[in-house]
């Protein structure tokens, strides 16, 4: 992975459209969050078994302190946690109404996908931004592995019956599709991340660094897809850990 | 409140019916605060606002720990968290089915009034098991607050409408109610909680103290109600602090 730009943290105090886009992407990955906790605690409510149960409400927990942490640190930032969420309900219940599990593998399956691909984009994510915003984002990956359960869960079914490979390889499909689709959606729509995503715009943090152009955003998406291979390899859905 | 009773911590080694009856009174505690969980997260998804979605979501994740830190003590113990849970499964669950609030307002109330049933349920329970168990449920107990937020809400509702109270009230009753109905249900049928509810069941604890016998019985459940109606007159309810 390419090296992490130094944008200065003293940008987010002088540099009024790169705080801005920074409480924007807090507000993104906040909003994320807890709809990822409502997921897997609906998911949670639906198990077949009380340990099943109880791993996912853990899962679904573990997310709502990720959500606590974002939302703790946009209010440090002096910025209205629920303005910051507000533009991004949107495309993020659109993914998830575009996605509704059909069973419990299925749920299983994008609990992993979505906290993978998750992690995955907080890890390119935090390399664009300054040292507290990163030390923010840091904090929330590093408590992660909540969905180790649901992949051996989902592992174990595949070898038990080999024949529901195929549909759950087409939904992780699906989920990664309309993931890239929303986030095209977002990174279009919002203009106040141009200080993030855009090279050309006239700020500090921009004219100082080398940041996420159409080139690089490219290059992060190829990862991201990359990355979500390799975990239908480990989960048995893919014959590779190649592309297809 | 009475004294609490001194059983011996040794009571959990060699009393194996007094073991038996804190692994299932364990188990319902820990039952009772995944339901919470499902109900509060089912709640916030639900919410009107961001805001609402994120503090019922906390209030979900706060039910969530205390699941946790009873079904880790379960394993101390050295016993099957889901084999010590499952009878509580029908009578929390039927409990829930009894009680679908029908609008928001109540979804609020009954997070409310579970909350702080639970809460004296804790606290008069923890006066009839030994100073290890105790620990534990102090332990969860002091991880509240968790309702102030519905509280908050529900009594600024009902100072902007004063004609929801009496709806509303009639809703906190029958709450109260199937709670209690179902608690019946349990003490009847769980003979295994006879050590920590009867007091002639040749168990040490049961020799050793005064246990918690019918009389005790209908004690705890007049405080219990009291302080139902405090809470009630606290939310504007009821016109007083005294049941009607």
């Amino acid at each position: 992975m390419p090296n992490t730009v130094e944008i200065p943290v003293s940008a987010l105090e002088n540099d009024a459209a790169y705080r801005a886009a920074v409480i924007d992407l807090l507000g993104l990955l906040a909003y994320g969050e807890l709809e990822a906790f409502e997921r897997l605690a609906a998911d949670s409510a639906l198990a077949p078994t009380i340990d099943d149960m109880g791993a996912l409400a853990g899962h679904a927990a573990a997310e709502q302190r990720h959500y606590e942490l974002l939302r703790s640190r946009i209010v440090e930032l002096g910025a209205d946690p629920s303005a910051a969420m507000a533009p991004f309900v949107a495309p993020i219940n659109e993914f998830h109404a575009r996605t509704v599990p059909s069973d419990w593998l299925e749920r299983l399956v994008k609990a992993v996908v979505g906290d993978g691909i998750g992690a995955d984009f907080y890890r390119e994510i935090s390399r664009f931004v300054d040292a507290d915003t990163r030390a923010i984002i840091n904090q929330v990956m590093s408590d992660t592995g909540h969905s180790d359960y649901a992949m051996a869960k989902v592992r174990a079914a595949v070898q038990a019956d080999p024949a529901v490979a195929g549909r759950l390889a087409l939904w992780a499909r699906r989920l990664l599709g309309e993931a890239v689709t929303q986030a095209q959606h977002v990174i279009a729509e919002r203009e106040s991340l141009d200080a993030l995503f855009m090279p050309n715009v006239t700020t500090e943090a921009a004219a100082s660094a080398a940041t996420l152009d159409l080139a690089e955003i490219k290059n992060v998406i190829e990862r991201l897809t990359d990355k979500h291979y390799q975990r239908m390899f480990a989960l048995g859905l893919a014959k590779t850990s190649e592309r297809a």
